[in-house]
Order: C-alpha cells, then structure tokens, then sequence
C-alpha cells in the first residue's frame, strides 16, 4: 500500500498531491513498468480520503499515460523508457535584464517622436467608445485589416499623398518591419535588392536576414542614381523619394521618373518606396508620393503611423500593385491580421472624426518651430563651420562640420558632456572614399528651450574645446 | 504671361491652384523644356495675389523638380522626359465587398468560442487605467515584448502547463501566423517538416508558403508515430500532444519521450509543440506541456490568447530552446514588437491581478456545461450510430458516423437545413484509404438550449431522412 504524505492545509488539492506524489515515484524508478496499484477503494481507505479524489488522481495519470488500467485487474504502471531523461531541474537561472540605455541631458535622436501634445484625452475616449459599443470587436476580423480602416487610410493617402489605391490593395499590419517579411515572400528569394548608400540601415538589415542579396547604389544630390541601379542587376530598390533616410534629399520629377522607367523595363521590377516620415514638412505641400505617378504597377508603396500617432502604435500599411496582390490573394491570404481588432477601430475613428488631420496639423506647427529654432540657433553658434541639410521636412535636420577630428571621436566627446549625437557614417553599406562628420540632429523630442540649450552645449565638443 | 483661373471661393488654397496649374501644364508639355516662367512679382500682379502666394507655389514646383531656378534669370521648366506616362487616371473601380458567410442557424464551428461571458467591464477598466497612468506606453517597447508581460506569461506557462522557461527565451507576437513565419528564419531553409496526418492545414500552409518542405506522418492513437518520423528525414515536426488537432488525441507520456528522444538524435531536430487550447480541459488537470519534460533544448513551445481571452487580441507567444535563441538574438534582435504597448499592459494586468486566472476558471466550467449537453445530446438522438472521441477538452468533439453517405454530401445536406458541419477529411494532408464520415463539432459559440436543437435537427440529416 501507497504511503503518501498529504496535506491538508495546502492549497494544492489532494487528488492533485496524490497524482503529483505518484507520478514523481514513476518517474524516479520507485514503482516500476508493470507494477500494481491499490484500488481507488483501498488507497482511499488507507489515505482516509473520498474515493472520488483518488479516482480523480488516477484519471489524470491514465490521461498522461503513466498507467493503464486493465479491466477487472486494476491500474498498472505502463511501460515508459528513458524515464530518466525527463528534466528535474526546473531552474534556468533568470539572466540580469538587459542595462537600461545611458540618460542623456540632451538626446538628439533622430527616431524620437514629441509625444508631450499627443491628444491621450481622444485617444481613451474613443478607445472607451470603441469597447463599449461593439463586443464584435474581440472576434477575428478581416485579415488584410478591417475594412473602415482600410477605407481611412486609403482616403488619407489619396488626400495628403497623392497615393492611387483601393481598399483591396492595402495590408494593413503590426509594423513596417512585419510588413517587409510578408513582402518578401511575395517577391522571388534570388530577387538583389538595391539599396540608397546611405540607408535605413534597419531594412537593410532585414532584407540579409531574410537571406535576400542586398547592393549599395550611391547618390547623387537628386537621390539615387539611376544609371548606378541599372548596372547594378538588381530587380528591387528600396527607397526614400520625398525624404531621402538619412540624407533628407528629396528625389525631382525627372529622377523618379527615370526610376519608374527603369521599373518597367522588366516584368519582375518593382520599387518599395518607404514613405516614413512625409506627413511632416515644412515648406508648401508634401511632396507628392512616386506610387501616385507610377501608371504601370511598380511601386509598393510602405507607411506606418509610428511617427504620425505613436511609436508603441504597431500599425504600419502597404500598397501592393496588383501582380503582386494576386501572389498575396493566391498564397498568404490565409494569414490572419496581425494588429488588434480593438486597435484599428480607434484609429479608424481617430481619422474618421478629423482627429488625426487636427493631430497632424498641430504637429506640423510645433515641429515647424522646434526645426526653425534648431537652424536658427545652429547658425547663430556655429555659422559657416557647418553646412545644414535636409531641412524643411521630417523630425532631423542633416548637419555637416568643418572639423580635422573623426565623428566617432566627436561623439564620444559629447557623450561625456551628457549630448547624444548620432552620426551619418554607421548609415553607409559602403563608406565614401572622402568623409566629413556629419550628423543627424534630431529635435522633435526636445523642447525649444533644450534645443537651444544643447546647441550651446555643443560649443566646445565641436569646437574642440571641451 | 500665364493667366491661371483661379477661384478664391475654393477650400484650395490659391498658391495651391497656382502650383497644380503650372505642374499639370508642364505635364501635358504646353510648358516645354527651358520654358521661362513669369517672375514671381509680375505673375502675383497679373493675377491678382500676393506676391507671398506666387513664392509658394514656384518654391513648391521646385522641391519637386519641375522648375528649376537660374539666380538672376529667374524660374525655368526642368529637363523632365517620359512625363507622358504619368498616370492621369485616377480611377481604379473598387472591386464589389467580399461576399458575407452565410448565416446558419446553428453553427458548429471548431474555431469559435464564447465571448458572452468575457469580463469587458473589467477589460475597459484595464484599458481605461493602461492609459490614464503611462504615456510612456505610447513609446516604443522591448521588441521581445515588454518584461512584466513575459514574465506574467512565464509564471503561468509554469504554473498551468509546467512550461520551464525564463522570459529571456518568451518572444511575444501578433499572433501564431506570425510567430510561424519569425520561426522560419531561424530554421534552415532546407528543413524538411513533419506535420501530423490529419493536422491544423493553416500551418501546413504557413510551412509550403514560406517555401519549406512538409511531409505528412500518421498517427496512431497514441498521436505521431515516431518510427515513421524517423523514417521521414524530416528535423522538424510540428505537434499538438496535449489535444491533437483535428483527433483530440493526448500523447501519453511514453510516445512525448520517444518523440523527445528523436529530437534529441540530431543536433538540428526540433519539436514545434502548439499548445493550441491546453486550457480548456474538463477532466483533471491540465495534462503538462511536452516542453516541461525536456532536459535537452528540443521544443518549441507556442500558445496564443485567442481562445483564452479573445480572437481578436492578436497575441501569442513562442519560447526558443537557447541555440535558436541565440539566432535571434544575433539576427533578429532589431526586430521591433508586432504588439501594441497598451494591449500588452492591458493583459498584463489581466494576468497579474488574476482577471486571467477567474476567467479561464469561469469559461472552463461553462465550456465544460456545453461539452456535457453535446455528449449527452449526441448519444441520446443517435446512439450507437455515432462514436465520440477527443472529448474532456477543447472547444469541440470529433464524432464518427456511420453513414454509408459521403462526409461532403452529410455537409451540403445539413447546409440546406441552416446547419454548418465541418468535416475531418480537409484536415488530412494525405487521404487515408479507409474513411468514415467524420465530424469537428464546435460547441463553444453556442448556448446549451442551441446545441441541443442544433443535434436534434440533425437528426434528419444523419440518418437521410431530410
């Protein structure tokens, strides 16, 4: 007869005791393949329990096959080789999270977004407004995304981009980087996919990971260059027209209309145009998207709400031409959605009500501001020793400085006067031949104030005076 | 000079119908190459404006490369060749919405569940105090996902499935599709992957979509045979032991450690164990996960939320044995979260403050309620005609019956009654010679008194009467 301690006062039920104490003795070698157990009556006679709690146990074994039972005979243990090998050991030691990045006093970032007027007060109510009116909302929904959402944003990206989509052409996701994986299985695994030096690093990044060759195509001051791209074999170019990442340029008519010639020479040819940040600028109109001038189906068009709403917003959007939507329908339709139900019903409200285009419109006046007093004081400190570029558009002004010293050297320099700088060179696949510092000044998450203040902070670093 | 109708009741503004004039001229060539363009103070005269709007509208044709400026000489028309073939038409017809699924009366989807008794109250309390105390969430996170999220995972994937693994090796994503796909970049491309015969088909496809090779092993009622996975060739194999999709077969312990130790035959073989709906089981304790009885790195482990909160919260989450953990983290580490912050605080909160927990106890007994009647009612109206299987888990029951009518034409025939079947024999890879009628009964979005009618009317058509 089993003897096994149980507790009553535990929380662990006693069926629960009496299946672990079981178990861990087969386990251990204790009761061996084909050994007998008492009947459910004994044990429970002997454990002074109900028989019901030892049933209990011994269902949850044979479930797990450690017994069989055998009509008439009772409950045997079954036969289990390499009983032995089963972990005991349940502790992996916890690893000591990851050291939290350097605070700095002032953090021109190129990335960072000025979430400090974002409308949070719209947000929760339509977020409340959204749960409370529609249950449906947590069951699956559509899976190139909701169609109210698919129809705001087309109606978004016709307006203020000059995009020519439908609903139908439009993956909604949860990021830029997600929607570029789904692209790739959408475009042939020995396709080369040329790249603007300098780059977004990032997608560069992904393409080699997801084992696609990647070539650095140089520019010129009209962005990419054609000639280059067409002796380079490649089939796909990634690329930043209306706001070239890093360099700020912004591709002419003449050029894109080169780049969409050289498209349609082949059926394979296709350019991603990343439209990152081209709800912001400053000067006019946005530059127009290439999708909305291509008239032979060449461009996949990519955008994200990361800079326009939020960061944490896992929302990103992409128009497929319509060869590649067919692959997409034929193969990857199956896929669900990858943004939350719930998520897309705000947004979609968010754009429906005006709040976005009111958002937009705000921020573009407190970045207009941010981007003028960062010149303004740029120049007033610095003057002729630097050269500004990329100005009048997105959240990073393009600064070039007239120094004998090396970039890294001047940011490490910074970094101990509590400035983080962030250089241009670590954006090249291929570095330049001649090479001067520059930066990407940030300053979207700074105040005016900061701004000012870090400038002048900057004085002696880039004077090497520090 | 150019006169330019211009309507000063337009929500256009004018320096805006001044630039799409001049813009639309010079692609239609009225405005040739090396044209010459009215200086901006004798147009802003001709017309009527300021000379302010005029600046705006040439400052605009040049950022996009229409004009270009000669200092002194003033504005010309670029070099711009192939203008012809900009796309004019902006019409692209909205194809006709997807046709709507038809409603049936009685609806016995495998797939669905019961969100009547979802706490939403307590959701949009979460949701409500997500937002108000942290606009920091609206920042980007870790793209593993955020720790307290993977650690309120790990300590119930510990506690509830006996999963052992440290929120270091937990990547938290917009659902399985895409956990799927993350996974594959981590496998060579080369694997060949064992799925089981009958299988969840959707991520057979994944596999075929991604470009992998699959081949179908059969099951014994044990689950997987492993002498034929050994005989496959295949390194991986994706499984369901704790309640095989579609068959609802539990592998006992001995098969988990013949399956473990083939993994553990090569150091590239790997076990996908999707532990699609472990939560729901109606009989004793959950039965462990294959993950928390391997001591050598073999399994990867899957879940989702889906069933255990909602299908529309598109979160799931994977844990790597270390040598494919570190894969990631050297390749694609970069990747950011496909989660939302604010969803994976709201669930965090859900889980920690044992919302998570009360629910999945709630929803067990209720499921288990509908399980009863379904069983109850099935046996009564049809008896020894039908033999049930898979039963005491998950959201549905696998019902046999003996027909000598086909499983499609049992389908159709309870279509035209206003009743939705799902038959097995779409979930085989490979067709088994011998079959009968086989059917997934869901029983999860149904009330007690529908499943009830739903069997009964039935009854006409399983037994030919209709």
């Amino acid at each position: 007869m089993l003897t096994i301690p149980l507790d009553t006062h535990s929380v662990t039920p006693l069926y629960e005791q009496i299946y672990l104490y079981i178990k861990s003795q087969i386990q251990l070698g204790h009761l061996p393949y084909q050994s007998r157990l008492p009947s459910a009556r004994g044990l429970a006679g002997h454990l002074g329990v109900s028989r019901n709690t030892v049933d209990m146990a011994y269902a949850q074994l044979l479930s797990e096959g450690y017994l069989i039972s055998s009509p008439k005979r009772g409950f045997f243990v079954s036969q289990i080789s390499g009983l032995a090998s089963i972990r005991t050991e349940q502790g992996i030691s916890r690893p000591a999270p990851a050291p939290r990045e350097k605070e700095y006093r002032y953090n021109f970032s190129p990335f960072s977004v000025d979430l400090t007027h974002f409308p949070y007060h719209t947000w929760r109510q339509l977020s409340k407004n959204c749960l409370d009116d529609n249950n449906q909302l947590f069951l699956l929904g559509e899976n190139q995304g909701d169609l109210p959402l698919r129809n705001a944003i087309c109606t978004y990206l016709h307006q203020s981009r000059g995009v020519n989509c439908t609903p139908v052409q439009l993956i909604v996701g949860a990021g830029v980087d997600y929607l570029l994986q789904l692209l790739s299985s959408l475009i042939p695994g020995d396709s080369l996919i040329a790249m603007e030096n300098p780059t977004y690093k990032r997608a560069y990044h992904i393409w080699n990971g997801l084992g696609f060759s990647t070539c650095a195509v140089d520019l010129d001051d009209q962005g990419l260059k054609v000639d280059l791209l067409a002796a380079s074999g490649a089939s796909l170019t990634y690329v930043t027209p209306s706001h070239q990442y890093p360099l700020g340029i912004v591709m002419p008519i003449q050029r894109r209309l080169e780049l969409l010639n050289w498209a349609a020479e082949e059926e394979n040819r296709y350019i991603i145009e990343d439209d990152h940040d081209s709800e912001f600028r400053y000067k006019g109109k946005p530059i127009p998207s290439l999708q909305g001038i291509d008239s032979k189906g060449k461009v996949i068009y990519i955008g994200t709400f990361s800079r326009a709403i939020a960061p944490a917003i896992r929302v990103g959007y992409m128009v497929l031409p319509l060869p590649l939507l067919r692959i997409y329908q034929e193969r990857y339709s199956y896929y669900s959605s990858t943004v939350s139900r719930i998520d897309q019903a705000i947004i979609t409200g968010f754009m429906e009500q005006g709040y976005f285009e009111r958002h937009l419109n705000r921020m573009r006046k407190i970045y207009k501001n941010k981007h003028d007093v960062c010149i303004h004081t740029l120049r007033e400190i610095f003057g002729s020793n630097i050269e500004i570029r990329g100005e009048n558009a997105g959240l990073y002004l393009v600064i070039r400085l007239k120094s004998s010293r090396s970039e890294e050297c001047i940011i490490k320099d910074a970094e101990q006067n509590g400035i983080k700088l962030y250089g241009l060179y670590e954006h090249f696949i291929t570095p330049p031949s001649d090479y001067t510092p520059t930066f990407l000044m940030g300053f979207a998450n700074l105040s005016e104030e900061d701004i000012t203040e870090g400038i002048n902070a900057l004085y002696p670093v880039w004077n090497n005076q520090s």
